[in-house]
C-alpha cells in the first residue's frame, strides 16, 4: 500500500471540524429528547469523524451494500455521534436528529437495523466485538473480499468476557480485516473503570490475546489517522487502537467529571457550551466525500435452499435427532454454498463435525465461547451474506441468551442449534441438561422453535431455518429414536401432526422429540388386549407439535374438543415456559378445555435415561397413569 | 511464613503414588459407569495429589467447615478425581465410586452440593473461578479469616470469557488468598483447545489481566508443592499456576491422544491400565492427613434477619420499586451484618447505591461483568457466610443465565434483582428493556419471582427474599408509581392481594408492576359516572400476584369462578414464559376459566413509556379495551 503520507493540515482541520460538529449535533439530539448519552458521544467525536472521513470505504447514499466497509458501534449508547455522523456523510436529515428517541423516529435511544447503517443492534455492552468477528471472518474466508470491518468499543464494556472470547477468536484466526478502537474515556455509569486511564493495561491485555495493539490520543485527529492507516498493513492480526480520551470531551465543567454518564446538557447550560464547540471551528466547511469501496463482494443469491433429494431415512430406522441435524445441515451445505456451521468444540456431540467434513472451509470452530460462537453467527448473517447454523449444548446456549435477546432486535437470521435436552441425557446429570431453553426462546419475539422428534422431521426442520427469517432454534435430543416420518411427509411451521387418532379417543397426548416417542409407548400401550380388558383402558390421540412457537393452536383445539376437552401435555424440560404453557395460551381463551402437565419440576440429577424419564414422570409410564387418573377424578 | 523446605522424598513419592491412587479410582469408576471423563482426570492426578495432601488445610471429616480452605473444581467433569480425593482423605467409601453416576448415588457426572465437599455445581464450564472470587473476597474482606480458595480450571474452559471477567475482578481487588490452578492439558473435547501448549501464552494472558503467573509441570509434584507454597507468601496478587499436563497421562496409547475426552477406559484395556499404573507406586502407603485450618472464621447466625421497623411510606407515595429495592437493601443492611450488595455498574439506577452508601464495607462493585457478578454471589454465598443481594437492569441478568441455572443445581440462595424492566422504562430502547426476565427466572427450579409494585411490598419482598431458600428474583420497576400498601401490610410469599373488589364483578385483572398501577386506573375508569351510563360498563376485580412463582392458584382461581370464568392478565413482559402463562397454568386444570393475555407480542422501540404502554397493548385504555371486548363477543 505504499508509505504513509500525512494528510494535509486542511484535511486535519476539517476533520477535527468534524467531530465538533458531530459534538454539536449530539448534544443537540440529547438536548431535544432530554435524555441519552452526548458525554459518550463527545469522547469518541475524533474517533468517529476519521473512521467515518478519513478511513472507511462505503457509499453513503446504500449503507448497506454488500461491498462497504462495516462499522459497528458496540458501545451503543453513543448512538448519537453514529447518528450525527450518518447526517455529515449525507445519509440521515439533520432535523431528524431532533426527533431522535421519539416513537415515530427510527433514531432510537440505542442502534437497530431498523436503520439501513446498523448491521447489529447494540446496547447491551460487550456484544459488538464479537459481530464484528463474525463479519470480518466473513469478509476473509467467505466472500474474501477487501472490505474491512470497525469496531467502537467503549472501556467500561471491556470488562464483559464476551469481550475477551472476541479477542481470542479474532487472533486465532488471523483476522487482519478487523480493527478495534477501544474508547477509554476512564468513566462508567456509576463510578470509573477499574482500568481508569491505564491505556497501557489495556495494551497488555490486547496484546497477550494476540492482537496488534497501539496507544493513541484518541483527540488527535493525526494520530488517529496514521493509526488507523499503520492497522490496514498489518497484516498478520487484528488490530486494537487503544485511544485515551476523556468523557464530555470539550464541554467545560462536564469533561472528565463523574456524574455526567446518560445525562442530557443542561437547558441552562447549552447555548454557552454549543458556542463555544462552534468557535473552535475554523470552517469554510469542506464537504467530506468518503473513499469507495471496492466491488469484490458478489451480490446475494436469495433462491430459496432446497435439499437436493428427500431425506433418506426408513420408518423404524434409529437416529438420534441430534445426529439427523448433522446429516442434515451437511445435505443442506451440499445445496448452497451459503450455508456454513459453527460449533462451541462439542461439534462430536451435535454432530456439526458431519458438516465440517464435508465442507470444512464453511465450518467455524469456536471453542468453549458460546456467546461469541452466537455473535460470530450473527455477523455471518448481516447483509444475508451467510446462512448460519450454530450448535452446541441446548443448556449451554443459556450462556448466550443476552447475545439471543439481541439478535432478535438486531433483525437476525440466525439459527441456533441446541442438542442434549433433557434429563434424556442420562448419566451426565443437571449442568448438562437443557430444561429452560423453550423457555428462553418462546420469548425471543422473532423466534421459530423446531422441536423435531425423527430424523426426517429434523432434515425439514433445518431445511425450514435455512429459509426463515428471524432468529431460528432447534431442539435435538440424544437419543436414538425410531423414525416416524416416510421421507416424502411435508413439514410446515406451525403445522402439528395428528399421528394417532380414532373415532373414539378420550385424551389429546401432545409431546415432542423423546416424550412423543413415550406418547407414542403410551397408546401402544393402551391397544394391548390386556389394556382393553381394563376398565381404566383409553384411547388416547397423539400429536407431534413440530414448532412450539408457532404453536398449531388449530389443530390442538379441534383435538381437545374431539378428546372432550381432556389434554395432557408431556415435555422433557422445565414446567415453566416450554411446551405445556404453550399449549396452555394456545386454548387459554377456549372454555371447557383443561390441560394437565406432565414436565421436569425440580433439578433432576445423573441416571439412566429411562430411569430418569420415569422418575421426573414423563415416560411413557407416567402418561398412561396421568391418562387414568383423568378418568378416575 | 519463613523459607521454603523441599518435602522430603518420602512425602513426595507419596503425593507421586497419591496421583496414581487417583487415576486408579477414576479409571475404576467410569468404567463402573461406563461414562464419564477418565483422561480428563489422569491430566490433574498430581495436582489433586498436592492440592488435598500437601497445600490445602482442611477438616476431612467436616468438609463444608467454615474455616477450612476451599477447593472449586471448575472443570467439574472431572468429578471422579475430585471423588477419589474425598475417598483417599477418608471422607468418601470407596465402593462408592463404583456406584457414580447411579440414579441412587450422589457421586453424579458432575459434582452438586449434594456433597458436603461441593460448594458450588460446576460442569457448564468458566464458572468455577468467579464463584471461587466470591469465596476469596469473602473470606478476605468479609470473614477477615485465614482460609484459601483453590480453583482447577481446564484449559478448554478458558476460551469462556467468564474466566476473564473473575480474572480482572480477582486482581483488582487483590485476592491474595485466592490461587488458580490451569490443567493446561491441551485437548478440548473435539479437538485441541486453541493455545494448545503454549503455556506461556497462558501465562501473559494471566499477567495481563494482573495475576502473579508460573508456568510448571503439572505432574512435578515437588514443582507443584514449590509453586503453591510460593503462591501463599505473594501478598499482592492472586496466583495463577499454568501447569502443563497430558490428557490422560499415565495411560499408554491414550496419553496425549485425540479421541479420548468423555470416553471410559475400553474394557479390554483395563486391567493392563491399571496394572501399569499399581505398578509405578512404591509404597508401602503412607497415610496423608490433610493440615487443620486455623479456626478464625466465626460460626453463622441463622437468626431470621427482620427490618428493625416497618416500611415508611404513606399510602398514596411516589416511588419507584427500584428505589423501594435500594431504601429496602440498606435497612436489612442495617438489621444483620450478612446483608451484602452487589451491582454491575449500575448502582445509581438500580439504587443499591442507597445500600452502599450507608454499608461501603458490604458492598461489591463488579463493573459491567454480569456473569461474574453473579459467580461472586454465589461464591459469597456459599456456607451460609453471607447473603448477597446482586442487582443490574433486568435484561442484563440474561447474560447470566447459564450461571443462574447453574445457581439452582448448587443450591444456592443468591438473590439476583433486575431494575428497568419492560417497555415503561421509555426512550432508551429494547436492548435495555427486560421482556424475557420473568420467563427465565420462572423456569429455574428452586426460584422465588417476586415482582412487588409498590414501596412497601418492595420492602417486604427483600425481606423475605432474604430469608428463603433457593434463587430469589426481584423484579422492579423504573417508573415512579403509588404507594397502595399501609407500611403494616403483611405480605407472603405465594400469597396474591386483591386489590378491589365487588359482589358483582365480572373480570378479574391480574397485574404486577406498572401494569397493576394501569389495571387500577382501568378499573377507576369503570367506576366513572360517565362509564355507568354506558352499556359496556363492566364490574373488575384487580389482584396484585406479589409472586410469580409460586402463584397464588387458589385466590386467582376463586376470584376467576367469582367474576364467570374471565380472567385478564396484563404484563409488561413479553407474551410468553410470564404472568400471563403463570396463570394459565395456574388455572390449567380448572374447567371454564378463560384467560385473555395483554402483552408485549414484538420487539418494542424508543419512546415516551406511556405511549409504549399503550402501543404495546399493556395500558390503562388496553384493558378498558379487553375487558369490552371479553363481552362484546
Amino acid at each position: 500500500m505504499g508509505s504513509y503520507h500525512k494528510p494535509d493540515e486542511k484535511t486535519l482541520q476539517g476533520l477535527k471540524d468534524l467531530a465538533n460538529k458531530l459534538r454539536i449535533h449530539s448534544i443537540k439530539a440529547t438536548c431535544a429528547s432530554n435524555s441519552g448519552h452526548p458525554s459518550s458521544c463527545c469522547s469518541a467525536a475524533e474517533l468517529m469523524s476519521v473512521l467515518f472521513f478519513h478511513t472507511m470505504r462505503y457509499k453513503a447514499d446504500d449503507p448497506r451494500h454488500a461491498c462497504n466497509d462495516r462499522f459497528v458501534l458496540s458501545k451503543g449508547h453513543a448512538a448519537p455521534v453514529l447518528y450525527a455522523a450518518w447526517v455529515e456523510a449525507g445519509y440521515v436529515k439533520e432535523e431528524d436528529l431532533l426527533n431522535l428517541r421519539k416513537i415515530d423516529c427510527p433514531l432510537e435511544g440505542h442502534p437497530t437495523p431498523k436503520l439501513a447503517f446498523v448491521d447489529v443492534a447494540t446496547g447491551s455492552l460487550g456484544q459488538g466485538l464479537g459481530a464484528a468477528c463474525g463479519m470480518a471472518y466473513t469478509g476473509k474466508y467467505f466472500d474474501k473480499s477487501s472490505y474491512r470491518v470497525y469496531c467502537l468499543l467503549g472501556d467500561g464494556e471491556c470488562s464483559e468476557g464476551s469481550v475477551w472470547e472476541a479477542m481470542a477468536f479474532a487472533s486465532h484466526y488471523s483476522l487482519n480485516n478487523l480493527v478495534a478502537i477501544l474508547d477509554v474515556n476512564r468513566l462508567g455509569q456509576s463510578e470509573a473503570a477499574p482500568l481508569k486511564h491505564n491505556v497501557h493495561a489495556y495494551q497488555e491485555r490486547c496484546k497477550a490475546f494476540g492482537w496488534n495493539a497501539c496507544v493513541v490520543d484518541g483527540h488527535d485527529v493525526e494520530a488517529l489517522c496514521r493509526a488507523l492507516w499503520d492497522a490496514e498493513q498489518f497484516k498478520e492480526k487484528p488490530t486494537v487502537i487503544v485511544a485515551k480520551t476523556f468523557k464530555g470531551r470539550g464541554l467545560e465543567g462536564i469533561e472528565d467529571k463523574d456524574g455526567w454518564h446518560g445525562k442530557p446538557i443542561p437547558k441552562d447550560r447549552v447555548g454557552e457550551l454549543l458556542d463555544k464547540l462552534q468557535s473552535k471551528n475554523q470552517g469554510p466547511e469542506k464537504p467530506f466525500h468518503p473513499k469507495l469501496p471496492s466491488e469484490d463482494a458478489a451480490p446475494v443469491d436469495h433462491t430459496p435452499i432446497l435439499l437436493l433429494t428427500p431425506p433418506e431415512y426408513k420408518i423404524g430406522d434409529k437416529i438420534s435427532t441430534r445426529k439427523a441435524y448433522g446429516v442434515a445441515l451437511k445435505r443442506m451445505g451440499d445445496a448452497s454454498q451459503r450455508i456454513v456451521a459453527l460449533d462451541g468444540d462439542t461439534k462430536n456431540s451435535t454432530f456439526s463435525d458431519i458438516f465440517k467434513k464435508a465442507h470444512p472451509d464453511r465450518y467455524i470452530e469456536c471453542f468453549i465461547a458460546e456467546q461469541n460462537m452466537v455473535s460470530v453467527a450473527i455477523g455471518c448473517a448481516t447483509r444475508d451474506r451467510t446462512i448460519p447454523f450454530a450448535s452446541t449444548f441446548a443448556a449451554f446456549l443459556s450462556r448466550a441468551y443476552d447475545h439471543i435477546r439481541m439478535a432478535a432486535i438486531s433483525q437476525s437470521n440466525v439459527n441456533l442449534v441446541g442438542s442434549h435436552c433433557g434429563v434424556s441425557i442420562g448419566e451426565d446429570g443437571p449442568s448438562q441438561m437443557a430444561l429452560e431453553d423453550l423457555a428462553m426462546f418462546r420469548a425471543i419475539p422473532t423466534c421459530t422453535v423446531f422441536y423435531p422428534s425423527d430424523g426426517v422431521s429434523t432434515e425439514r426442520a433445518v431445511e425450514l431455518a435455512a429459509n426463515t427469517k428471524g432468529v431460528c432454534f432447534i431442539r435435538t435430543s440424544r437419543p436414538d429414536t425410531a423414525v416416524i416420518y416416510d421421507s416424502g411427509e411435508k413439514f410446515e411451521i406451525g403445522k402439528a401432526k395428528v399421528l394417532r387418532q380414532s373415532d373414539n379417543d378420550q385424551v389429546t397426548v401432545i409431546g415432542a422429540g423423546v416424550t412423543l416417542h413415550e406418547a407414542l409407548t403410551a397408546w401402544h400401550k393402551n391397544q394391548m388386549p390386556m389394556c382393553k380388558t381394563m376398565i381404566f383402558c383409553v384411547n388416547i390421540r397423539v400429536i407431534d407439535p413440530f414448532t412450539i412457537k408457532p404453536l398449531d393452536a388449530a389443530t390442538i383445539v379441534v383435538c381437545a374438543r374431539a378428546t372432550g376437552g381432556r389434554v395432557i401435555t408431556v415435555e422433557d424440560h422445565y414446567k415453566e415456559g416450554g411446551l405445556g404453557e404453550a399449549v396452555l395460551a394456545a386454548v387459554g381463551e377456549e372454555p371447557g378445555i383443561v390441560v394437565h402437565q406432565l414436565a421436569v419440576s425440580q433439578v433432576p440429577r445423573s441416571g439412566k435415561p429411562q430411569e430418569l424419564l420415569d422418575m421426573f414422570g414423563i415416560s411413557a409410564k407416567s402418561i398412561v397413569a396421568a391418562v387414568r387418573r383423568t378418568f378416575a377424578n
